[in-house]
């Protein structure tokens, strides 16, 4: 511009005012963007400056987040050339250097401390230096591999969160810093996980959610239309492959749609149920809400929140009644064991779905748990409300979470009562991560595991086993139908273990009522799974005074075109106790079978059944008895089946199951109760009520109708349980007569 | 009485004078003896009831019990038939009852309410009426059948926790009354578990303890001399086969030793060790604390407290020394996993000893823990020292305790650094209830097992389990050497397993030295294990800068007269993440051996060792990695093995194990390092410092004075180790060329 000046100011004055109007308003143009103005705002910071030291909890994580960032400065700066998978140096210096990178932003805007500033500015601009010349990663083995990280999943994390360490500083560099950095770093970069890997960005996955986030943070940052126009709405003219898959094995992308808004509206249902599973819902709600607080922030005539019904905030809401008594998420489809609300994607989720959707006093009793909230207007929102002890308990009860965009794709119920939680899969195949379990339920009491789901074969992010990455193993056993709780057909799994299949299918709701807290019920149908089979499961948890604690009675009905072997598998957790049947051990120990994960079960034992017919099985676990009793018959074969057969690399866990196997067998019926009793303590040896209560399970009526099961406790009383199998309509009479009586009911299931 | 008042009144004037005369006179000697007097005092009575309301913990224990025995009291009272073993109904009906008639007599002194009184009359005169015409148990497992439970053991348990209540109603009853249940019940109770049961009741055994206990306390009550003598020196005239064995195999009576002090003389080394080991000295705690607290009371005169240098109070602290950072015991020989000084018998060896001894404010801490006291004089002073904040923290200290009752036969060290704590056995058998385990170790971090000893098998009063009694795979796994982290030769036990040859021996102490909190070391050596092989096991716990935590160095050195195969285990507790060296998984599994233990450990891969000669294994347990890291050669064999074949009944856990197996040597070094290290997250799912930090292990020199070890880490750096193996001597100045290198030092080490 000095150039100009330097011309007669006569002769240019018409176009210095001319100029002068053009910059005034380009200025105004740009300054209608403040910064921050993603997860902070400027209001936000100096509400939260204003409070400092009067709010305990976001004082508390504040002091934390100091101490972790000076530590890191201290050490300096380190971006080394990438050259690791996830378990490596390089792969956890970088993201060390974003989640850092984010924190040292919000330092600065908190704290108003330089350093923080200069930490971020010197390590973008070392990043920048690196970025120009960097050649796709190393490490080939991703179907789309990044720069900084072995796939553009990661390249996207690093974006999300090095966007908002830019905000921080973004008034603070000069215009010529963040022209360089945008022109050598950010756009190159936005572009690279877009454009340059359409069949990574360009579907409804979780991979494309972060994608989509990083480049609409990006762009919001750097206000480019460009950018957030392709994260919302995806790339318009990408041609992929629609038979394409991923390392996973998933469609790439099926149908065209992509986009952050179609990411909301595909995985999601009504209900807020994210169709891959709580595990990678809790992964996915990061990009998710964070990309939503910044739209809301600079966008708010978007009204994200209110997105489809406002499912984003349902999906918060969802996402903790998918998770046990500690608060961890049930490991539905590929979900690693431990997980919980505590992680920093649920802080992440929970503290903005406070801010920006009702205040739910329920939140913030989790926010206490968690003891610690984001440094940003939204935390500072959840710090106030437990400051100010606004927070209720958060009570997780019965809740049946319908699966698909439409809600009509199966889903998932949790039965409640006590401290006893059913949890019963009857969804969609939850895209590429989803296991082969139609039908398939564990149990918990108190946040133990009673009956298992076995969750993934993979240890995230530890380097000895596989670089961190998925094992063999998961898909050899831990995504076929005999590592979970339900039936299996001639030993072949759901589908035949295909993803092209499963993913056209879902099972179908029948019924789901809690109404009656005594009495929870839900049922569900499964045609699919094997082609002229029908399965029909129903789940009761009971509670009455004959029993100690609630009881679940399962009722799985088995109709099929020809005969097959059928295994019922329970993977009950803890030591055998005692069993009514008689066993015998195997003095060598062989796989249960050849494929479909069979080849990774030792057959430790195989038991005849119990004369009675009712064959029952009691263990011990964690000071808790519980027993299996199931209705079976002459010919059924009880196999004690222990995981870790063919298993070179010690990748399995030695878990033990009881499997129920019926031979040469058409139409069948399965009934089994499963039943928390009494407990032990290895400190006062007292074992109390450590045998089962049930006398006897008899199947008094079976139809294509109704299937009547009587159920008598030791202390002699008997009730009466009905399904009607072809009519969940609450207001249909229903009449039967049952050994010359005569019974008569409204609704779908009759119990007395 | 009334009768003779009834004669003519002057007639009888002089005899009424001297009739008085008598009566007085009478009454007086029997009232030296007030009530109650055992646990409780009249003085100590007082006091509490002065004091209630202001005790917190005091209150709140009163509280609890005056519900528990409250709601025992509306249930009615209840005296099966005996009939059950341990896990049974009759069984478990008895021994509530005895525990809370003993809660309803400190009520009844405490709350002065006449209804705990009634209680408990009502139930004595129940057993009364019971107990005159009761056979032996019917249950005939036990080598010496009580009449109210299976063995005489729980018929002195019962008598132990009955003289407590009677010793409270004492006074309040009659004297008609007392005079009925003591010629009816209580000496001829105190009779059969003692003069008709000299095999149970003459030894020296935690049996007999109790056996001591009850008949003493009983004696003490109704102040019979001849059964406070009984008591104390036992039956003189019994008789005893000197070769007769328990059903646990231990001896009857080898040495004519017999009676409560024998029990204190012999069992307790002048450390307080307990040569069966914590968990049974934590059974035997009560009645030795018990019946000295009542003589304490009665006979101060015998000062029993001070007995043997008061090796009843040092037992108590030796008892919690021998805990993990959870308060769990270490289950050295037989011992049942998550027994801890929460128990019952604790509260009240802990709470006695403080009364009774020197009032640590150490023990106040572990009784704040507790959370409860004993409703008596010593629990009252308990309350009162926490509530005037005299606690300060009980540090568990590496510490090493002498075994034996002259402390001269072998022991147990525990080294600690931080969170690591190292069990070292080279004690004696630890009669019946001991293993062949000769100079095995095990390790915890912060409570957590890291390399295991399998403890018992058994399921304490859990009656589907064997009626809760040892299971056979206590004798035939449990107590064998292979299941133990030490050396097995030729797959055979210590002393062949057999009690007869294994009570004779004991290791011998080598050195013990934890002054230098940074290189604390114990050494041990066994000569009779294996006839004609010598074995020395040096253990160092080392602390330095090279490595996060600190880490174990385990140098096992091997003589023998002949060439021999040795097998040497590593129970790790978790999962494998990863060896330096190839391994082959078997594709059936096969026990691996057929006696011994053997039969019961599937073969589940075999490895070859590394080429460095270093070969390691890294695994995972609970968030935390572990490496060990050992010398092999080339001719070893490293085999993954798994408890749990020849198992019928599920008895066993199905528990990992590593063995180091080295064919066809006569003299051999083990030298292997234990290196906690790390952690992981299943929240953040970070792995932090995952893999070893030691490059290499070498021996630098081998003779039969010197051992050297050089131990480089990854870093680079090298420290040596010498251990002197001949010569323990502080004094001694040691000199040796290594390498052509000059060492010069004093005393039994070296550590450069």
């Amino acid at each position: 511009m000095s150039l100009i000046f330097k011309k007669n100011k006569r002769e240019i004055k018409p176009l210095i005012v001319l100029f002068f109007f053009l910059a005034v308003t380009f200025c105004n143009a740009q300054n209608k963007i403040e910064h921050p103005n993603l997860i902070l705002t400027k209001k936000g910071v100096e509400q939260i400056r204003k409070e400092l030291g009067n709010i305990p909890i976001f004082d508390a994580t504040l002091k934390a987040v100091k101490e972790e960032v000076d530590a890191e400065i201290a050490l300096g700066i380190h971006t080394p050339i990438p050259k690791d998978y996830s378990g490596g140096y390089t792969h956890a210096r970088h993201k060390r250097n974003f989640l850092i990178l984010q924190k040292a932003g919000v330092l600065f805007q908190i704290l108003q401390d330089e350093k923080y500033a200069v930490y971020i500015k010197d390590m973008l601009f070392q990043y920048e230096a690196m970025y120009k010349d960097l050649p796709v990663h190393p490490q080939t083995r991703s179907y789309a591999r990044g720069k900084i990280f072995w796939q553009c999943l990661n390249d996207s994390n690093w974006l999300v969160y090095v966007s908002q360490a830019y905000d921080c500083i973004y008034d603070w560099l000069s215009k010529a810093e963040r022209r360089k950095l945008e022109k050598n770093l950010f756009r190159p970069f936005a572009d690279f996980i877009s454009v340059k890997n359409p069949q990574f960005y360009n579907r409804v996955h979780n991979h494309s959610t972060w994608g989509n986030a990083a480049v609409g943070m990006i762009g919001l940052v750097m206000n480019d239309e460009k950018l957030i126009q392709r994260a919302l709405y995806g790339i318009k003219d990408a041609n992929l492959d629609p038979n394409a898959k991923d390392n996973d094995g998933g469609f790439i992308n099926k149908n065209g749609k992509a986009g952050f808004l179609a990411n909301i509206e595909e995985p999601f249902s009504p209900d807020g149920y994210y169709t891959e599973g709580p595990y990678y819902q809790r992964y996915a709600m990061y990009p998710f809400l964070i990309f939503a607080e910044g739209l809301q922030n600079v966008r708010p005539d978007l009204k994200i929140f209110e997105y489809k019904d406002s499912v984003l905030l349902k999906s918060v809401n969802a996402l903790i009644n998918l998770s046990d008594a500690d608060g961890e998420f049930f490991p539905l489809n590929d979900g690693q064991k431990g997980m919980s609300y505590y992680s920093r994607e649920l802080v992440t989720a929970l503290d903005i779905a406070y801010h920006n959707g009702n205040q739910d006093p329920g939140l913030l009793s989790i926010a206490k748990q968690q003891n610690k909230v984001l440094l940003d207007d939204s935390g500072f929102s959840v710090a106030m409300g437990i400051k100010e002890e606004k927070e209720k308990p958060f009570v997780k009860k019965s809740i049946n979470f319908r699966d698909g965009a439409d809600g009509k794709q199966g889903g998932v119920a949790i039965l409640r009562n006590n401290n006893l939680e059913l949890v019963f899969k009857y969804a969609a195949q939850g895209s590429s991560h989803g296991h082969y379990d139609k039908l398939s339920y564990s149990v918990y009491e108190s946040g133990d595991e009673v009956l298992q789901d076995y969750g993934l074969a993979r240890f995230v992010n530890i380097n000895h086993k596989g670089g961190g990455n998925y094992l063999k193993e998961n898909k050899t056993w831990a995504k076929q139908t005999i590592a979970h709780n339900t039936l299996v057909q001639n030993e072949t799994s759901h589908f035949s273990g295909k993803y092209e299949i499963g993913s056209k299918h879902h099972s179908e709701f029948y019924l789901f009522d809690d109404t009656n807290s005594d009495l929870q019920i839900v049922s569900a149908k499964e045609n699919n799974a094997y082609p002229g089979t029908q399965m029909h499961r129903t789940l009761v948890m009971l509670k009455s005074e004959e029993y100690e604690k609630p009881i679940l009675l399962d009722i799985l009905k088995v109709n099929s075109a020809q005969k097959n072997q059928y295994d019922l598998p329970f993977y009950y957790m803890g030591q055998v106790m005692k069993t009514n049947f008689k066993y015998s051990p195997f003095p060598t120990l062989s796989p249960l079978g050849k494929d479909n994960g069979y080849q990774h079960l030792w057959k430790e034992a195989v038991g005849k059944p119990s004369s009675t017919n009712n064959s029952r099985l009691t263990w011990l676990n964690k000071g808790k008895f519980y027993s299996l009793t199931t209705i079976t018959k002459e010919t059924d074969e009880l196999i004690f089946s222990r995981v870790g057969a063919n298993d070179p690399e010690f990748n399995l866990r030695r878990d033990a199951g009881l499997i129920i196997r019926r031979p040469n067998t058409q139409n069948t019926l399965f009934v089994s109760t499963i039943e928390p009793h009494g407990n032990y303590s290895t400190v006062s040896e007292f074992a109390v009520n450590a045998s089962s209560s049930i006398k006897e399970l008899k199947v008094v009526l079976d139809t294509e109708e109704y299937t009547a099961v009587l159920i008598t406790s030791l202390k002699g009383n008997s009730k009466l349980f009905i399904v009607a199998n072809t009519n969940a309509l609450k207001e249909t009479k229903h009449r039967l007569k049952i050994n010359n009586k005569n019974y008569t009911w409204f609704g779908s299931y009759y119990y007395n």
